[in-house]
């Protein structure tokens, strides 16, 4: 049994007079906080809030960089070629950095959302783009990348410190991708089931495809949501089940 | 006479296809380059290139946050509170520090943009949120203030390296302000006059108003523009004129 | 006792994956829906949705332009010249008519938003810029304009059919305009007082302003809140005893 | 020979402090301007402006509506599903109609710009939006689409008035499409060379693709560029060789 994990959400995604997601409550569970940086949510009052509270619940803060794109929550792919790519992601870690540096902390961790995300788990250029920003803008962050795609090889190849994420509610294609939300399967509803998933990856190192292939998965940060009751509670009886099973919930860097 | 002083100058104000100003040659006679973070001008693409540029040419880089305002290109009054500019800040000097990290060199001084600057150098709570912010981010920090106004004495009050600036075009009222640009004298249209002002206020540590008055008046830096061709002529005039009186042009924090 | 009466409230501000408000609720009550128009809240998909929403419970569609701000939700005072008022109140207008088209029904009215609301009541240059924009994209259009107002007068004196607007839930000053929000007392919490105050204006004409005074107040349109359950709840009360007092809601162009 | 053509070219893509293309000659060239509308480019003052502008010079209007992408001009690809597409091509025709009604006059046209035009001219949901956006807002629209796509045929099917469109300066492959720009042979760069094309297309109905092969093209209206000097220099030579072959410019509509 792996005896060590740690727990991410993505927080910070409010903007303006739009709350979206329960920080509060979300921070009190995780251990790695990722903090949207004002491209396709959260703005500088946001990110300010939130990395004081990341700070005051002691969640290591992360950067959560997106496309260009609020009307569209970075979700939507976007065009945007590897040169730019890797500007955007500077730009976005930079300014998240700005608030981390007023509270006398560090950033620990990137993870990119949404499209971004996607594009840099299959596209090379894309994950070459993420990886060379993060290198550039300090060596030492650890890169948070889907088990088993194209951005985790990159960012070892590069010699950062990847951390393999899983997700508790979704569920896998045989090709160890995640099934996307279009089709009807994609998530998991019941939160037992979510959860006993996730000590089974931790124990065996696997997890089972939506087909019944077994595929060995790497589970260094499990990604939480918090953004309904339902959520809530099913971070609830995650955090609590990890706890009885003496597994460790810490940042990945303090791992390695 | 005053021996050195700092020539500034507003930089990468372009904007995905919209090019703006002559950044090229502007940064072959600067000291300063104020580039512009991405809320009134300027993209991440475009901080990318210019930060590159300034250091290539051994020009000091300055962050130049104005007011989330793009369609007014950040001139228009907004009613931010002062919670905010301090956010707005600290959010757009991080992001040109991420440009610079990657460059290996380190932001020298932030001077607050267009309506911004004005609102900073008359409304005290605006002043010590500008101040605030970049203490917090960076207490090395040089912050460049309108001459004779409370962001100088806020900003030396805090402990900050202010760089009193003086602009090289424009006109001074008895009370020391510039002449707003509404009135028809607030600008000099003669090069040589404007020019020689400059080395006036260097030699006797005053300026004249547009009543005939004499202001006391302190020029750490020079604020000059670049973006017509008129612009730079004059700019390479004052450039070769003060060289002729052999004044040192240098970045304010190494005199101090 | 005043016989008809309109009830308006503001919808579709909801925006991306940000929802605000409970249009669905809100619409079953009001006669005048003021649908935001991409500036300050809502976007072309939430227009769409809402201008549908307001036509099947059969609330007139009218604009609810505000400053291009969305960060501030409009609410922030921004120093937009006249010209580019007319101008923005022309775009979003528009805008909104597009959709209207589709569902072949016609914009009614008009009513700018927070900020722009407030400096168009008091500032003539902007009350003029506002009344000129409406009349020159369809004089039939009625203007809602706060009780008392320049913008009641400058849209009268320029021939618009004006809706002089009175709310129910906020304290009015000596001088007839609205306390401001920073103040403790702008704001009623009693359901019951505010339903009250409504009916002591319908049938007196007058409103008692916070130092007690009597002021004459007209009112044709009462805007109403519906975002919160305690706002849903007034709003049904305060829907029932107009109905109780024999009061007709009505859109105000039918009613002169 | 073909005695009826069309001149369009894209105008209004300035945008608050940044210019962009020299409308002011264009328009004194074409029959049809496609103005800007705000997302991709342009701006409320722009708009009115232009409008203003193109009905001084007798230049149809016409609404050249993009994906909400300022910072990528429009160009990029952008994952938008067809409820949405239909959503915002509404909102920009919308908007581009106030400023005609502000002028007394109405909107001739509609053109996609960029990426949201190519994606329409090969993907049949995106086109279905397109053609429904124009039908539903008004059926007497006409659509301009590329020659030979997929745009043209839903739009015809739909009842749509439809102008075929031609580049002038742009080369073709052997499906009819255009050569995408990111190969060296996509643009002509020679006047003469790309005006005797077009003749070419009117007098044979046939164009030359890169690789020799003879197509049928349909030129009902040629776009033309205007926003450098030679762009300009083979304006005027286009312009004044169609005359001289007694081709009238004439907008679409007109002529059918």
């Amino acid at each position: 049994m792996k005896k060590m994990v740690d727990l991410n959400s993505d927080v910070g995604e409010s903007f303006g007079a739009y709350t979206l997601g329960n920080d509060d409550e979300v921070l009190t569970y995780v251990t790695s906080a990722n903090i949207a940086c004002g491209y396709h949510a959260g703005d500088h009052t946001v990110m300010a809030r939130t990395t004081a509270l990341a700070k005051q619940h002691g969640a290591a803060v992360g950067a959560h960089p997106g496309f260009p794109d609020l009307g569209g929550f970075g979700r939507r792919l976007m065009e945007v070629d590897p040169e730019e790519i890797y500007h955007l992601m500077v730009y976005q870690i930079g300014a998240l950095q700005g608030f981390c540096e007023t509270e006398n902390i560090n950033i620990r961790h990137v993870k990119p959302h949404g499209a971004l995300y996607n594009q840099a788990a299959g596209d090379p250029d894309t994950a070459e783009a993420v990886v060379e920003a993060v290198k550039r803008i300090n060596p030492g962050l650890i890169l948070f990348a889907p088990a088993g795609s194209k951005l985790v090889k990159t960012g070892r190849q590069k010699s950062l410190t990847v951390a393999s994420e899983v997700f508790a509610d979704r569920t896998y294609q045989p090709d160890g991708l995640l099934t996307p939300r279009s089709q009807p399967d994609a998530v998991l509803k019941d939160p037992d089931q979510a959860a006993e998933r996730i000590l089974h990856m931790l124990s065996s190192g696997e997890v089972e495809a939506v087909d019944g292939t077994k595929l060995p998965v790497e589970a260094d940060t499990i990604c939480v949501h918090g953004d309904t009751p339902v959520a809530l509670q099913f971070l609830d009886r995650l955090y609590h089940m990890l706890r009885q099973c003496d597994v460790t919930l810490q940042i990945p860097g303090d791992s390695q």
